[in-house]
């Protein structure tokens, strides 16, 4: 039985992972309307903006038939001053099934679930964890290579404050994957490093030795700030472009969760690369919340 | 047969009241999806948001199966200088069948409905009325005692600038319950009493004679303007509390209509009191708010 | 085969308009609920709000069964720098099938119909082109005409910075009508004029000559700018009023896409004229939007 909310990965078996995989490719093999979650409020509750999230859910909310409210929380009593208690009590008396969550303070989610007695689904706090987002990079694994386990997955950039890294961690060490992160030391800790996950700074030394290579977004204020000496400096070291691309072995590919930032952390030669999957990982998301809310609220 | 707008509750017989509850059970009995709006469009125009409010009613809107359309009205033509008539006029020539409108300007919905010829519910209209809250409310109160008639209700707080009290005073009168309005003479003026109405200071003597107590939210703006000496007197007077709680007779129960300011009209101790309905309420607030589209659009 | 988007109506053949108005009046006659879009993910994408334009659009795609997602783009990643064509991929990655968009920017939906390989609908693009507003009003002529081959048409105002202005001289032409466009200099240059299109000063020779006069809308910034001496000097002039509605020959109608400025470009006299077409307009337009989805989607 799979845990009752979908806070982060590591509430998660392999047994439990790959089965919601099995359900996405279901989906995904099958894509039609459904009337599984008819009659059931399914709450958007995005205290954080966010175009491409907010739709991949909305779309797997309505392909499953539930009925989708969306709030935008910016003045109301949630933010006010209204408890994540009294917040939780009162959707969950309206009868609301599910709660899906973004929210820049990181462990809002549990915070709510502790209240909420349907089901919450954490989609992105703060620096901390965003599990769907993991678990369509596990399905985009999965479905190019017929497995996850005994892959090398490189994570470049900016880990320290990406919730991607964090949850994609903990799914690729349940599946029995091998991560090895890539970053300067401004922005990846040698104490990232456990069991299955080395800390590594050389990028060109790590390209030729895994499977995938996932980039994450940069935010351009870390750029501006202190962590980095300059953009030029952070590219030169980790930007992935044509000459890098050169350095993955064969079947090797590259994903990134999105928005990119061309020039930054990318140059167009990846986007146009034959095995980029950034494609597949945006129609994975709305394959894989159809089987989050299926399994949590079923 | 029902007035074709839900303004206020003094627009309804005790009939047309009970016969609305009724439905409202009905549909709590079998919350499952309906039909009965199937392509009627709903426009849900909340130019003051509410977060609670506006999910209640979209939820109840798509369990009738209704198109369910919700407008931020922010920066629209309607706030930009069209009338609330021309307004009117393009939403009826869409084919919108209800239209829920909650506005900061007592009346406003009154104004909409002149020149709307489809059905207007108030949300909640400046310091005057917020209907369907009452209607949870009787509702809630029914569910307890089996009747309205012959309960002696306290409103406790700002009645003055509470459109739930006043809302709550035309139905309790109509369904022949006694309304007791409680609060210091800033919030609640002698005028106020009028027949089966009364007007008390003292809370502690009002306590162990009624059936039920509604707590109003006190805005803190209030608190810190000139209406209430400071909020320690405030609380001191009229915040329920557990020594209060013990005041109350056997089988009373306690209502706020959300969202509840801890440490200021109620403690901690009121939300945990077995007899507190504030979850009822809210739940009721779906099934009230069927009950009203049902029967206006129908 | 219709174009496989909407982006202004020079794309379209006679024929494809009429199917399109064949299709819109079926609609008009049997306006129930479909099922043609089950399935579909349809986002409405207004970079510009518009609540009467993004209404209209939601309930046509309701009532085609679409899944229905409203995005506010205010600070999404669309606005903070991702490109035009990383928005449109990952909207096709997510199996999106048709996007509705408004921008201030003309020919902003020309650039995301470049690489969005589904359908794009262009509700409003600066002063360019909002060729479902052309299609009402093409709607609404042969409904009372008949026919709008052979009709002479005029159109009022600030052609200029009209988008509305200029859909409709593309929907007219094809269709076989004249159209006249009057106002002052500043507002219209006579380099407008061409096969089928003249330009005049005088509406009060125009108007006893024409089937139908289409308002415009005048921007009150304008009237403040330079482009016009003074409300008063543009109004005694162009302002349609009960001594201008008594110039027009009989049967003639009057338009306005709205919102309209009372005692601007219209008195009240003329939204309480018999012939004045505004509400079937908007009506009009629910039917044309359910037509061209269909039509593009299917």
């Amino acid at each position: 039985m799979a845990p009752r909310n979908l806070l982060d990965l590591d509430d998660f078996s392999a047994e439990e992972l790959m089965a919601l995989l099995d359900r996405a490719e279901a989906f995904h093999r099958d894509p039609s309307p459904r009337r599984l979650l008819a009659g059931v409020p399914v709450v958007n509750l995005f205290f954080e903006p966010s175009t491409r999230t907010q739709t991949s859910f909305a779309i797997a909310e309505h392909r499953l038939g539930a009925e989708v409210v969306s709030i935008d929380p910016g003045d109301s009593s949630m933010v006010k001053g209204e408890s994540i208690a009294d917040t939780a009590i009162t959707l969950a008396a309206m009868g609301v099934g599910a709660v899906i969550v973004r929210h820049r303070e990181s462990g809002f989610p549990y915070a709510l679930a502790r209240s909420f007695p349907g089901h919450v689904v954490n989609a992105g706090d703060g620096t901390h964890a965003h599990p769907t987002q993991a678990l369509l990079d596990l399905m985009t694994l999965r479905q190019e290579f017929g497995r996850v386990a005994g892959l090398r997955v490189a994570i470049v950039g900016d880990i320290a404050h990406s919730r991607v890294a964090r949850s994609n961690i903990h799914g690729l060490r349940t599946l029995g994957a091998e991560t090895i992160l890539v970053g300067p030391p401004t922005l990846l800790a040698d104490a990232m490093a456990e069991e299955g996950v080395r800390v590594e700074r050389d990028l060109d030394a790590v390209l030729p030795t895994v499977n995938a290579v996932m980039l994450l977004r940069i935010q351009r204020e870390r750029l501006e700030g202190a962590l980095v000496p300059s953009v030029a400096a952070y590219t030169a070291e980790y930007q992935l472009n044509a000459r890098r691309l050169e350095l993955l072995r064969d079947g090797a590919i590259v994903m990134h969760p999105g928005p990119y930032n061309r020039g930054v952390e990318l140059t167009d030669d990846v986007l146009d690369f034959p095995s980029c999957r950034y494609v597949n990982q945006v129609a994975n998301g709305v394959f894989v919340r159809m089987a989050v809310l299926e399994a949590l609220c079923s």
